[in-house]
């Protein structure tokens, strides 16, 4: 049985301890939702504090080539490129996961004009389905959606599959995907594999030119600690660079934005996916928030992002081995994000009474429990504590407090 | 012939003249940009800064529902229908002009399925025609782009226009169409009006409603100061809502997005046009810059942003009648938007050794000298400066200085 003490340990050995202290974490919480809202990182407020005053307030126009701001897609893009294994000029940060995967979706298409079936499996975060739905209705229907259970992806995908979409890591159970097996597959059957990395980036390393992959979104505001809304990022292999025609064709993708040509030419390569005018202020805290994510080494990260779900999962195991909570996450290091999950009949209420003492995790419909780790600023006390809790709460029933039972977002 | 102290007078009985201290601008300079980029608004660094710090870094994702971030779509969207004439539940604030456009437009054509042609003008905003060109390219050109001179628009409109798209005030001469007039032929001849109100919300009033307008968009960094790439909005009539099936069909329009359901069903009205998660930082800077907007009484503001253009056209007509400025921006009010601008054959030249001296205005290709009037900050003073300045550039010769040959953004 692991006591307070043996967790002591493991964060004197930690080696990316000495990263938290540079995430902004209040006094008496513990954060194990930064899968849903990475924290505030230090030097954020600054940069976005100077980017308003100072660059805004005083550069006025003139900030957008001045202070470089016309450039921040490419720059963040680039930055988010070096966490998911993607050369320079292969990503840029722009829109939102919903619209940019629309754009490579729909770009993906006209790549395999013969075929008619999207795939993606029943565990994908439903927004990805939504956007799927909604390019098919825009078709009037000349797509299928075809869902399948996670273990069949791989026998699913047939000539008949124009684009592979999945999300790498189940936003529930945390199950993680073989990024690369997958899209061989895909592309042995002529293919193209779009994958979202939203639960993936920064949690671990990503390998996405080395995997091959076609297409790949994510968002910012996640293990990439962006802020709430933050920007969000597209991926777009090199070799496809050139056949993406973008469907959502704007200035800020044009050949020569401020020529005001009257007709459409895309950019040369991954730009031509920027659609409008970047986000600024939200670009730059992402831009910012990241330089010090960069400073890790991700196999550490990774490293310990496992070992505090092992944690977790050891400690559940012992000490509420009675209050049912069924362990949805898997053991297995390779098929394992950066949570994890237990099913609980009242898990619903149960988060919201661990939320009043100060343990914010989140709540996925329709009983699962979800504690994500940010590897950098989650400390195996953090952990500890955050059990010791849950167990207070279910000997002392506070889930059953009605308050804690009605229904709307937990946080 | 005008002199200083009559300006001096006119600024003394400006009923507008007290907001003039609620922009932050630098001392020093004349800013007659802001239908580019407007200045930034006393409160929104404060705001901004309270987010970041406050809200984000302490309520961490709590956030979404204590703090209220997951209404501003619809909260800033309200403000921003005020300002234009659209009732409550008719606009919302999200992604940008060019994405807002794409998706209204793709809306639409499958409102009006057996028309192939949209209306548009060789003046629009070449990204508005970006965006239509490219969502024709996506159905394999089942669509045709019609472009007529504005002067042909009303005529041009026949059984065959699915849509006209307009933006109603021309980014270069400050010619604004009659939108009413337009919108009837529009609707008599069966077509759907999309009007891009990027250069008239907040400079004077826009009357969405009354109009009979279908459908808008706008950017929310020009007049209505929300900082740089602030969030865009868009509006849908009453009427149409329920029969605008969103073509980016996120999370974040279906009816109950933290149900999780597998199939998209869209929320009922304006809602269902928010696609991805909600920029927050910029939500939050434009929701506090339309506060003080909105202190203001519009048809002032309108009345005030054609006296300083009267005042700028009539100075450069005495004092710089022989330099070779062509004004091209209608002298009539009922048919000016908030801006003066002149050809000039060294217009780019010019333009930069005016903002070397402080006074920032803009150049828009190919000989397009370009003075947008922020009424709430602009004085007549500063119009004064504006044209004493540019009178000394012209005088001296300073425009010559090879340095202000090199072809870039001019900013």
């Amino acid at each position: 049985m692991l006591t307070s003490s043996d967790v002591q340990i493991l964060d004197e050995r930690d080696p990316l301890s000495c990263f938290h202290d540079k995430f902004e974490l209040p006094a008496g919480v513990v954060y194990l939702d930064g899968n849903s809202l990475g924290p505030l990182v230090r030097g954020v407020a600054e940069r976005v504090r100077g980017l308003v005053e100072d660059e805004w307030g005083k550069r006025l126009v003139r900030g957008w080539m001045d202070c470089g701001w016309i450039d921040l897609p490419r720059i963040v893009g680039d930055k988010i490129g070096r966490l998911i294994g993607a050369a320079p000029g292969t990503v840029v940060a722009a829109d939102t996961t919903s619209v940019n995967l629309y754009k490579l979706l729909s770009a993906s298409l006209a790549l395999r004009p013969e075929r008619r079936v999207i795939l993606s499996d029943f565990g994908n975060f439903p927004n990805d389905l939504y956007i799927i739905q909604g390019l098919i209705a825009q078709t009037g229907g000349a797509y299928e959606l075809k869902l399948v259970d996670r273990e069949d992806v791989s026998a699913s995908l047939d000539e008949n599959v124009a684009a592979l979409v999945l999300t790498e890591v189940d936003y529930r159970t945390g199950y993680r995907y073989n990024m690369r097996e997958l899209t061989d597959k895909a592309h042995a059957m002529g293919a193209l594999a779009l994958w979202d990395l939203c639960h993936s980036a920064g949690a671990f390393p990503v390998d996405l030119d080395n995997a091959d992959v076609d297409l790949a979104v994510g968002c910012g505001y996640k293990y990439l600690s962006g802020g709430p809304g933050a920007p969000a990022y597209l991926y777009v292999a090199r070799r496809l660079q050139d056949s993406i025609k973008p469907v959502i064709s704007g200035w800020m993708g044009h050949e020569q934005p401020f020529a005001f040509d009257l007709d459409y030419r895309p950019a040369n390569g991954i730009l031509r996916n920027v659609a409008g005018t970047p986000h600024v202020l939200g670009l730059a805290a992402l831009d910012t928030a990241l330089d010090v994510l960069l400073e890790a080494d991700l196999a550490q990260v990774q490293e310990k992002s496992l070992q505090l779900g092992d944690l977790f999962m050891n400690l559940v195991e012992d000490q509420l081995g009675n209050f049912g909570f069924i362990p949805v996450t898997p053991r297995e290091w390779a098929i394992r994000g950066s949570q994890v999950s237990f099913r609980h009949p009242q898990g619903y209420a149960i988060m919201k009474a661990l939320i009043a003492e100060g343990v914010i995790g989140d709540f996925r419909a329709p009983d699962v429990m979800r504690f994500g780790f940010t590897p950098l600023c989650t400390r195996y006390q953090d952990v500890w504590r955050a059990v010791t809790i849950l167990k207070s709460i279910m000997e002392r029933e506070a889930w059953r407090d009605p308050s804690y039972s009605r229904r709307d977002k937990v946080t």
